[in-house]
């Protein structure tokens, strides 16, 4: 008998018919012969409800209070769960991130795991009960106040509670059925994955594609715990993520290692936008005062790109990529360094996008890039920008040019399927 | 520096708006110099709401849960209480009824309270911040699981909050200015009491006054904690709930202890039903059968009458008053008894009323119910059931003449005050 631990996003929960489906799920990996701990989001929009009641009482409401508050929706979905599966006949108990042992720091809003005791999680189970837990809230070690792990940390919790129990798979359900290899509401052809490793999850997800939190494939490939990624709303096979060495493995599909494919999806990202400084003076420490005054602004920045400068000139144009939101702000602090930098004005773009290819194979595999910028230049899409990693390649193009751009790299990676998956993608769960 | 415990109700944190008045109140208070604990229910109709999400998924679910979900409401609104009172630039900090100590025994949806160790809400008042308490609920010693006290449980975490801080006094908000001498929708020169004995408050609830949970006024009576009821929508003085010794200190008001009324106040309750036995044998042993069915069908019986039994029959007829919802249930229970002690019928009637008059005062003076039921006759009001205690005579009369009988006896014992008060009464609070 295995422990098998099961995710449930806030869409899988919406309302009281997702919640008896969702139990219904549960009851049926008990009775497979597994131990169930479930790991449940707030369901639906509660979250945001909550956000905006506190935003009627104060406008930047504390964040010790903040937690306090947003934990409470967790607290309701996963009571509700609990009755639903006990309405089916089986025993089910409900626990707090506090109560299952998710010992956090305390920084509200953004809390760190920093250890994880289930010792009543383990005795529920044993005792033959499911444990629903609370996702994205733990207790601070210091303080004892109620935290919580920011948005997605519902996903951390499953990870970081398989981990702590030993489990055979942490299972992550969503509306989707898997991790594919672009996003098929722009590639009807995109096949899903069967089996992908933590480092190309990492960079798809940083690359924009919407599948798990960054902080859980991280704690997932530090601990070796298997995620399976998939529908609540089916019983396929979802997506394997495992450590590499174990992606070439014959998969359920009949593929094996030899036909592994050296690209392993594409992913996009339409949330960012460009900033050029025009006319910087090509001389040392004026890209260290840019990048400063960004920097102390809190904002993070993506990809830079420095032309060479004109020789009759010796001026140089700047160009970096940061979330969209907070472009203005990145705006304000450039334009205080106008004098002192000397730069010649700014541009701001947020007409652009983000297409990466990625995966483990193009490292031993020459050609890769001039592969993508090949078919993006068949495909008519100019390339604004390029950044590339061990086991990624991105560019930046016009955000008009994204579904022409991910539709050519995927074509020229033999990335697709015959036909056409059925896809719930963003689809019926909320 | 003395201690304050306030509690507010659900009609006092109903909405956003109401929070922040309930904020500047508290703010108020602790600028008067006071170290203030807020005990706070769930914001208007949350809990209802909850039972209804929880009856969606199962009919009768576990009471584990129930409390786990029902607790989610307080959690609400002592977060955003915390967050108006951070917005007008003072610390405040929430407490769980686990985190305040309020440790209970583990029946879920009616624990009692066994202790309270509040060492982190004397903590955060000694820091000199606002400390916010979830009323309704605690932690169970035995399972360390959440449970909750019942309805109107939060009334008594405030007690006996303010009992465990030592504080100066249990100040109990709701929209209502305090105890009235009866109740001002039905006699509008009712004149607000302004100090009553626990024991004369423990009547009128008893006897349908809805003023206080008489569970809270039994925990106050015990440790002797003054309770001080007052409305959220108003500044004035309220109703001071104290031992009988300190009742007839003069007020200030300005009668004194010579003047105190013999009469304090005149309660009606309109939630009852009456059930008699028609033709019950009037041999020993028939009256116990007929009340332990009742007792075995887990009923709270009220008041009792059996009349003298015709001597050519040796029939005799036994009502009993009890509370409507409970009343099929009775008639079920009694139906099946029918061969074994042979009565004739039943009879069932919910048209019934109960009107009482309460005083410590009649103790020492006789004819007080002379003089009710001689008020009750001149008003034309039919007595069909009488029950009397030392401070108290109650008694039943058809539900269409309650107001009648209400008016009445107020005006028989001189209770009215000249002018009509400026009363909020179950008005703009929710």
């Amino acid at each position: 008998m295995g422990i098998v631990v099961q995710k449930y996003g806030g869409s899988s929960v919406a309302d009281a018919e997702a919640i008896k489906r969702v139990a219904r799920r549960i009851v049926e990996t008990k009775k497979d012969g597994n131990q169930v701990v479930v790991v449940v989001s707030a369901m639906g929009d509660t979250t945001d409800e909550l956000i905006d009641l506190a935003n009627q009482v104060s406008p930047l409401p504390p964040a010790r209070e903040l937690d306090m508050l947003l934990t409470a929706g967790e607290r309701i979905s996963m009571a509700v769960l609990a009755m639903a599966i006990h309405d089916l006949g089986h025993e089910a108990r409900s626990f707090t991130g506090s109560q299952a042992g998710v010992i956090t720091d305390a920084e509200h809003g953004r809390a760190k795991i920093i250890d994880v005791t289930p010792g009543r999680i383990q005795a529920a189970i044993d005792e033959g009960a499911i444990a629903i837990v609370a996702g994205f809230q733990g207790v601070s070690q210091t303080t004892k106040d109620i935290t919580t792990l920011g948005r997605g940390g519902s996903d951390t919790t499953a990870v970081a509670l398989a981990v702590a129990l030993a489990a055979d798979v942490c299972e992550i359900y969503s509306d989707v059925d898997g991790i594919f290899t672009a996003d098929p509401r722009i590639e009807p052809r995109a096949r899903k994955v069967p089996r992908i490793s933590y480092e190309e999850t990492l960079e798809m997800a940083a690359q924009g594609a919407n599948i798990l939190h960054l902080r859980c494939v991280e704690y997932a490939r530090r601990y070796d715990m298997p995620i399976h990624v998939r529908s609540s709303f089916s019983e396929k096979e979802g997506t394997w993520v495992v450590k590499s060495q174990d992606v070439a493995v014959p998969d359920n599909q009949g593929e094996n290692a030899m036909e592994a494919a050296i690209i392993t999806g594409v992913a996009h990202d339409r949330s960012q936008a460009k900033i050029t400084v025009v006319g910087v003076p090509d001389k040392p420490g004026e890209a260290a005062a840019i990048f400063r005054a960004v920097a102390d602004a809190q904002i993070n920045i993506d990809m830079i790109v420095q032309n060479v400068s004109a020789a009759a000139t010796s001026l140089t144009d700047v160009s970096f990529t940061l979330p969209r939101g907070e472009g203005q702000t990145a705006m304000a602090a450039l334009s205080k360094l106008q004098t002192s930098v000397g730069f010649e004005t700014l541009q701001y773009d947020d007409s652009v996008g983000k297409v990466s290819i990625v995966g483990a194979g193009m490292s031993s595999s020459p050609g890769i890039s001039a592969r993508f910028f090949e078919a993006l230049s068949d495909a008519g899409v100019n390339i604004e920008m390029i950044s590339t990693s061990e086991i990624r390649v991105s560019v930046v193009v016009s955000e008009t040019q994204v579904e022409d751009a991910v539709r050519a790299a995927h074509a020229a990676f033999d990335l697709g399927s015959d036909e056409v998956e059925a896809v719930v993608y963003g689809g019926t769960g909320r």
